[in-house]
């Protein structure tokens, strides 16, 4: 009756981070990708229809601990049920928003590790992040497959009665051979305004090297932030080189937020590394990244001491990261 | 050496529900299943003498939060060892009591998702619900198969040095053929006297239709509460139709209690639904359930907003479950 | 590319304690071994090379709560991934200190049930209990197999920021035919000094008994502790009987510690119990033990009732234990 798959990965790197003049040394988790645990399978239930099931849940190597990430709820990564045909699919349960989706597409560090994009993310205040993140209560539909390279979805979070959960998004792409582009519009809710995130994204891989661009604006009533990220992937030996440069604005309402916000300001990431391939389920890898902060930005690399306003955020590990 | 059966549910539905004129509309987990993930196996040690053991952990699909209903307790729906053969099974951990496993098997609905019959049922004050629920520290008999039809357990929970914990049940029942009858008896300690739950039911499998009757009286000192539950699950199509209706009657001494159990009262449940298989694994369904309070009682179908005393409260879903 | 083994052991027993005349029944958890569940598996990386990960739980069969000796850590006996290969073993993550590994390799009763030894360790007070436990952030060198007998590890935890939380231990050993000998000297902040535990210990393999023996010696600033425990394991029948005994020291200065640390003292431990093999995974045992406390000692066995000053604590058990 069973037929379920067991997967995961368990990733840790020794990571020494410095901001504002202090520095830290730790055995960090997910240094290249997010350690996990989860299973997963899906049925044929004939005539192209097919039910499926995902549960994800985050480990953090260093502590044992599950869920961290996701305030301690366990499959808080995913837990999905789905149902998928010639009509497309739909997914219902908590999952990555479908404008998460498109920013991971087109930033090779994406929401992992020391060039983590997130770093320099901000929901402006509105308490709602959902949009580079995850929701609850999420239903999605997918476009079929063989639409000549395009591909759509749209996803919709019930707020339950707290509008603050509130979030809706959708996403239309075009992927063939070497080229991928997509763009996304998402908008959630917060206690006044609505977040609003749109995204345009593009890739083109050369084969010796795959460069992407992401473009995304972020307002909140009068607050507004604009983030670029260029980004690179090199196959190199038996590995590959990833560099990517985010450069993130904020206007200056976003600036004068404070309270609970403090850290919104003008922002420069850069982040660079080599993954070395031991198989193609083991890797190891190093990482550098630094965040430059202008007037009364606070954004920090993962994992580092507290940053002041205006100051340098930087980081450099070594790691390793296995797939099961 | 491991002989593991990963096995699991993945339920979640879209859920309408209105109490006293406040609604609700949520993506919602285990409407029709209870949403879960567990390992279980058994060894054979020859001569008829088995071990097992049982873990299984529920799932929130619309949050990825583990184990909610059992207070964070991960493993709270079963994790048990186990020795059985001739003389029958010996089993300890935390499991359903006895008792509820005797309700569960004369309500299609049982205590899941919108005809949820625990919604209707109080411990009356007592603060121990073990008797229609789980226990912790229970060790439980059962007699052998090969009794001609009838079955038999007890159970008791170790109280460990809180008297509150205590708890004590036994069941005896026929199952032979399209009839199936089954009788139970639970104590279990309150703050100053015991609740005691007596309930018999019967079901009788007609091809057609498979009708049941539970009729179930708990007490705890002058308080009384009497429910009585009639189902019936009909085949029709790739699927069936459900059916059930619970009156739950208080006497005056019950109805008196307000602080910490405002809620007991007279009520009636009804709810029905159809179930569709697109496999044996997986099925879509669809429920509608109301609860009508009578004078104090406050009880809500699963899911929806407080009930005002008296009130309706109403619900209605669409879902799919997926088992693996 | 799944390459996983799922494990376990299930263990439930009938406990009963009794300490400073208060006697306690208990369903309880891992009476011989704990209970857990876990996931681990190696990958073949050619050349000699290994890489490797190994996630463990904690579980408590009397009321289904994960990971509770661990703080909630759902992996806190163990998440790590390690690289290995002719240099020996590196492994990360969070796991059992070196010199916790050896403690265990000379007692039968270890750190579980109610010959726990760990019941009468004290950390004197430092805060910091990893040299006889489990460590965050913790980087491991094992030397290489094949040294004629010979291994040895040494193992460093990052304090991150937080002193408290340093360790640094390291082992020496010989282990070939029925011979086995090893010593760990370990160092872990506490608030004001480190926390230095030094330990021996040997066993030899008669084959109709393996005798061993411990000597540890723990200081914090002037407080000491000495521990000696002896203990055999005899093969009798289908099965063995274990019996270990342990004195637990403490001078002047230590015995002077009241606040958070009250208990510790002179103690003695005793326990002796028999494990019958069902098979090879499943055992039925039972274990009786007692602690004698000297003067202000209040170290008590595991599960009893709170023990006062200079009193006796005991317990007896029968269970059984299911690996899977």
């Amino acid at each position: 009756q069973s037929s379920v798959t067991l997967f995961g990965v368990i990733d840790a790197d020794l990571r020494y981070t410095k901001s504002s003049g202090q520095s830290l040394k730790k055995l960090d988790s997910s240094g290249l990708n997010t350690s996990r645990f989860g299973l997963r399978g899906t049925e044929d239930l004939g005539g192209g229809l097919k039910a499926g099931f995902w549960l994800e849940s985050e480990i953090n190597t260093d502590t044992g601990v599950a869920g961290a990430a996701s305030g301690g709820a366990f499959w808080g990564r995913r837990a999905t049920v789905s149902l998928s045909g010639d009509f497309g699919e739909i997914r219902l349960g908590r999952n990555k928003t479908t404008s998460r989706l498109h920013l991971e597409d087109f930033d090779p560090y994406a929401f992992t590790g020391l060039g983590n994009v997130g770093a320099v993310y901000s929901n402006l205040g509105s308490g709602n992040g959902t949009a580079y993140g995850r929701a609850d209560n999420l239903a999605s539909y997918s476009l079929p497959e063989g639409l000549g390279g395009f591909y759509g979805s749209v996803d919709v979070a019930a707020p339950e009665g707290n509008l603050a959960n509130k979030y809706q998004g959708a996403r239309l792409g075009y992927k063939a051979g070497p080229l991928h582009v997509s763009g996304t519009y998402a908008n959630a809710n917060g206690p006044t305004d609505k977040y609003k995130l749109a995204s345009v994204g593009g890739a083109y891989d050369f084969g010796v090297a795959r460069p992407s661009l992401v473009y995304s604006q972020a307002k909140f009533g009068a607050r507004k932030q604009t983030i670029i990220t260029a980004a690179v992937t090199v196959p190199l030996g038996q590995g590959q080189i990833i560099a990517s440069y985010t450069d993130a604005k904020a206007n200056d309402a976003a600036e004068a937020v404070t309270a609970g916000s403090a850290r919104i300001g003008d922002s420069k990431l850069f982040a660079a590394g080599y993954v070395y391939n031991l198989s193609k389920r083991t890797a190891l890898y190093t990482t550098v990244s630094q965040i430059k902060n202008d007037g009364a930005a606070k954004f920090a690399v993962a994992g580092s001491p507290t940053v002041a306003a205006g100051a340098k955020s930087s980081g450099f590990d070594v790691g390793i990261r296995h797939n099961f």
